[in-house]
């Protein structure tokens, strides 16, 4: 049972008590403890010397984190704990190796002790990197889960001896406390670390609201309310047959908090005080009965009840739940057995003390949660919005043969599509919910009966409806059906930008059949072959002249001079990209120059996200994104024929003046097919006018824009017309 | 117990088998029932050679309508049964009265014989008188609930018997039930009349549809989902230690009716059959354990389960519910002991068998309501309006003190307010919900804690307030608050064009002083005192000339002929209306015409609802409302002063072109505070444009108004800018 300690962390640190103490817990001298021993001997001689910021000998930190998964989680697993007070080492011991750890202690123990240690080799910005380790945890945690455990000690540990370090990088760790080990602690229903991680790091963020917060919450532990309704509480059980413990709790600061809006506040609770009662018998039964003895004397609040039996929660919660209302205060009150009480401390815990306590499925789901947030190929917050996502109410709704699934609050028939199967997600086209006709993006609710409609196409993605999708599987799968979209025309402007390039220099237009010389080149670059080049390239990850640089060289040496330049000039002509259709999933319209559709010398840059326009007088390209002039493309947008679908322009102008803003939209052509105008003008100048057309070519475009002044108007959105 | 009959309504009459029937049930010796056969005997007399649209005599009706009530309905009252055979006698014998009745019978039986007589000598359009009628109906039936009983038994008969009718009377009565009979029958709780009204009512008005769900549904009696759902419920509740019953019911008509948007569709409701479990057991705890038994085999879809046990309905039903999902349906199972189960079935009708079943409480808010409804000074449609809120899902909300109060779903902080006391509806300015301040129109939900802010300051009422509200109490406090306003602004209007009349006509200016000949015409014309006057005048119910004719006359007779004309010339000059500030309780803009506010030449009409602004060309006003020239009034705003308060106005522009719209907003003046505007241009000309703008003065709206084509452009609606 988890149970947290108070622990030291001052400039000494007495190996011998810990060994003592453990030895006490674990059984010193049983044969499976010996590799615990061993590798606390063999950490304490690799951090020999090294100090924490308190001044503490560094030893004292992966000590710590064993003693809290063997005192406080209650687990015993020798490979576990000794890989906790290894964590550090490959992160912070530069001679020691996985082979080495792998040797000594085991595979298990090494990948344990591997999945912890962050990423430092490769180089990008820190957000990335840290987004990369995150993902990386996650993965490994995937298959191990005792490497999330080492790290959510690890966490713990680090919170409650936060006030050691900087400022910048407390908040730093307590916001990701937040942000990814509190709700994957809720994940793994380990409620009391929940809480405590929640307590600590939004006692960090947020001190002074954290302080109002908590100076109320200690009054209502001697509430005569709260005293006289916990008597009440205990007379309205005292009849039933069998016997019951009625517990009191203030809620934490995590109760207080929102993820959503990012805000500390007493309004964010529904309640501040709960009540536990433990039914003292594994028939379940009795906690229906104890539901209506309670229920008489406090009718709960309508709409409250819940059964958390019936139905789990995802991660394995249940109970009996039932609000009431009492003296102007609503309170939660739990009913459950003693088992289901344990399982609320323990969660996943459990596991290790008894893996038949925990389902295969709840692991499966775990391993699958886990696995899909680490692959999520999205960007940094996107993957710490979908942990926080796990930590919303659950709806239920049911397949046509009637088995109940659980999705996140808000989740869109998609979401339902891929929980069925990846197929069913990538061809999903709507479906019937409870026998009528549904989008795909329509939004679910407790009790529809959905049936998946599929189309032999694929399912058209769009940038939006990743946000829409409210479950890691749907997320990930449409952000790498985007991903492999914009792969596959970086891939085909890759090319069309080299074979620009190659013969501008002169070289001839069949070169990149020498499959030889072309090999050796793709080698030198490390690159695996010419689709990867042209991607790299389409992507602005490589530059063309570098592949011409290398081609030439290897052509001199091949013999094949004759057919190609002996050196490069400097030619300062910039390639050019033809824009045939606009795609909201590749083409962005920068927010700093506002250039427009069909906007003549617009230039572009490209990147892993697809094609950005800029006007050619953009500051911003220059000095922000430091881009040298011949990087860009020239854009030529393909203006005689119409698009071969019509789309819908989402258009946000700011006008100085009301008769500025008059005289634009007087000038819009009579043919124009604008379907919407809308303007707030509440606000002293300037003004904002949105407006909504359906264009049809890259000149209707230019033609709507031109009505506007120079850089008032700018492309808000863009997408099919349904 | 309610027990339907078939009951034929054909060319014959068996008085005597009715009359040996009737003896069999009652007792047709008992001292206490002779009442009722004299009634008989008298009734009969009465309506000798009428007879019923079916050729049948007509006492079969009057009879038909006492069986149901003893038979069905299962009641044995004798004043009431005797009433019941005598309902119609004062409405169709035009030689009994009220004081036959009280002489023979008694005055109870006379009350309820004329609580249920159509309202006839009143002389105004039809739909009022029938609207008059309800109100009559209602306003009786809250102190004597008798009547609505013989009511809902004669207007099941009529409906059983509607064939004989001609179609529009059929569809005249039809609609009436749904909206004001089934209502009242589902207030009263008694189901299975209210299923058996809505049922005959709307197989009657949407003949096609019902014969479609009716198919469907019959078929749902032998579906093996059913039958096997049915077994399996049978099953979950064997294990018991007590005995349950398990009866499956299909819904009926009522179920997919949406009174909301007068629909009636299969996907209107949300399940099709429900379950009861009927517990054999008056200790309410064993309801919980089935609940338990039930979740344990099919968990509840979240957020269904409701304990109607420990809260019951408004209308005193009570029940456990939980709703379950089986191969791809949703189902309803309602779990109750046998005592609840009768009282879902008997409802209200259990009083008549036993006062002691219904609690003082219920009887009290059931009066209330009707009281309150039969009260109401708004217009029919709003009465009716009210009845079928009353059948609204409830939400509970609490006083600071704890007590939990029920309203309909979508009620405000002033529905709150009133439920607590008028006086803090009257002078509601808000409240603290969950101790966050509230406007009064903020909606309510469910275990919200209200405490009301009152000021000393009566409630500023606008005619939106009226339809936010969602309780009889508060629509009709805010209607008669908004008529009390209509009242002394008539008032005024009325003396202000009286004294025009008087002094064109040469009056001198205090001939209103003259009490003892005023008093003489007040009496001639049935008016009540000046106040009266000025109302009837300001509301053009009186012509002031009617005044001015009589009080020639008087004036003659009593020798005061040298201070007034002896006679009064045909003056065709209009009175006049000054204009301060625009108010949306009093003023109307006529949609027919579209003046504008500060319009040049505009005239009013008077009415009760206030003062209606036309153009002067206006075709509707002669044509519709046949009004001749002289009884308008010629509008003068005052332009010079700015309004106390700014009004915000909505403004909705059709305009045929693109040009002719950015043309108006084009001459929009710099300084107009125009805060919004928005046009949808998806369809084809003319184009529709919202414009608000908060205005200070009629000159500063009259410049607004000007800005575009004219009658182009019209007040939508508008307000005190908050």
């Amino acid at each position: 049972m988890y149970q947290p300690l108070t622990i030291k962390d001052r400039g000494e640190f007495d190996l011998d008590g810990f060994r003592a103490r453990m030895a006490s817990y674990l059984g010193g001298r049983e044969e499976g403890n010996r590799i615990f021993f061993d590798a606390l001997e063999f950490a304490h001689s690799l951090h020999a010397g090294q100090k924490r910021k308190s001044g503490a000998p560094y030893i004292s930190h992966p000590c710590a984190v064993a003693e809290i998964i063997i005192c406080e989680f209650s687990l015993r697993d020798p490979e576990l704990v000794a890989a906790a007070v290894l964590h550090d080492v490959l992160e912070d011991v530069p001679s020691v190796t996985f082979e080495h750890l792998a040797s000594r202690f085991g595979t298990a123990v090494a990948e344990l002790v591997d999945g912890c240690t962050k990423l430092t080799r490769y180089h990008r910005d820190k957000a990335a990197l840290k987004d990369l380790t995150h993902s990386k945890i996650l993965l490994t945690a995937s298959r191990r889960l005792g490497i999330l455990i080492i790290k959510l000690a690890d966490r713990l540990h680090n919170l409650r001896t936060l006030h050691y370090l900087p400022k910048a990088k407390r908040q730093r760790i307590a916001q990701e406390t937040i942000e990814v080990y509190a709700p994957l602690a809720a994940k793994l229903n380990i409620f009391p670390l929940k809480r405590e991680l929640y307590h600590l790091a939004l006692s960090y963020l947020y001190p002074k609201k954290s302080k109002k917060i908590l100076n109320l919450t200690r009054e209502l532990h001697g509430d005569p309310a709260v005293l006289e309704l916990q008597r009440k509480i205990r007379d309205a059980l005292a009849s039933l047959s069998v016997k019951t413990d009625v517990r009191c709790r203030v809620k934490g600061l995590g109760a207080y908090y929102n993820p959503g809006n990012r805000t500390l506040r007493l309004s964010n609770a529904e309640s501040r005080v709960d009540f536990t009662v433990v039914v003292r018998s594994e028939d379940i039964l009795n906690c229906y009965g104890a539901l209506g003895s309670l229920n008489r004397v406090f009718p709960p609040i309508p709409r409250t009840l819940r059964d958390f039996i019936a139905t789990p929660k995802n991660n394995g919660y249940m109970s009996l739940h039932t609000r009431i209302h009492f003296r102007g205060e609503n309170y939660l009150i739990k009913i459950r057995t003693p088992e289901m009480d344990e399982r609320c401390r323990t969660g996943i815990l459990a596991y290790w003390e008894d893996p038949e306590k925990i389902t295969e499925d709840y692991l499966h789901e775990i391993s699958d949660f886990l696995r899909t947030i680490g692959e999520y190929g999205g960007a940094g917050p996107q993957r710490k919005a979908l942990l926080q996502l796990s930590e919303s109410e659950e709806i239920t709704v049911y397949t046509p043969v009637g088995d109940a699934l659980t999705f996140p609050k808000g989740s869109i028939v998609l979401d339902f599509a891929y929980k069925i199967h990846s197929d069913l997600g990538d061809h999903c086209r709507g479906a019937m919910v409870n026998n009528e006709r549904a989008e795909l993006t329509q939004p679910l609710k407790d009790g529809d009966t959905v049936e998946v409609l599929t189309s032999p196409e694929s399912l058209g993605v769009y940038p939006e409806l990743e946000d829409l999708c409210r479950t890691p599987k749907a997320r990930a799968a449409v952000n790498k059906a985007l991903s492999r979209k914009r792969m596959q025309h970086a891939q085909r402007i890759g090319k069309e930008v080299l074979d620009q390039e190659l013969m501008r220099h002169g070289f001839p237009g069949e070169v990149l059949n020498q499959e030889e010389n072309v090999q050796l080149v793709l080698e030198v670059l490390n690159v695996k072959d010419l689709g990867d080049l042209f991607a790299r390239i389409g992507q602005d990850l490589l530059s063309p002249h570098a592949f011409l640089y290398y081609f030439k060289d290897v052509g001199l040496k091949t013999g094949d001079q004759e057919r190609a330049p002996t050196h490069l000039e400097a030619v300062h002509r910039r390639n050019v990209i033809l824009v045939g259709e606009p795609d909201p999933v590749i083409h962005k319209f920068a927010r700093c120059c506002r250039p427009y559709p069909g906007q003549e010398g617009v230039v572009a840059t490209l990147s892993e996200r697809g094609v950005t326009f800029h006007r050619p007088t953009c500051e911003d390209l220059s000095e922000r994104h430091g881009l040298p002039p011949q990087s860009l493309l020239d854009v030529v947008w393909v203006k005689g024929e119409p698009w071969p679908q019509p789309m819908v322009f989402q258009v946000r102008a700011i006008l100085p003046t009301r008769s500025a803003l008059f005289a634009a939209l007087g000038k819009i052509p009579a043919g124009m097919h604008v379907t919407h105008l809308e303007c707030r003008m509440d606000q002293p100048a300037p003004l904002l006018l949105n407006l909504e057309a359906v264009l049809r070519s890259f000149e209707e475009a230019r033609r709507l824009f031109e009505c506007f002044p120079e850089g008032s108007a700018v492309v808000e959105n863009f997408g099919r017309a349904s």
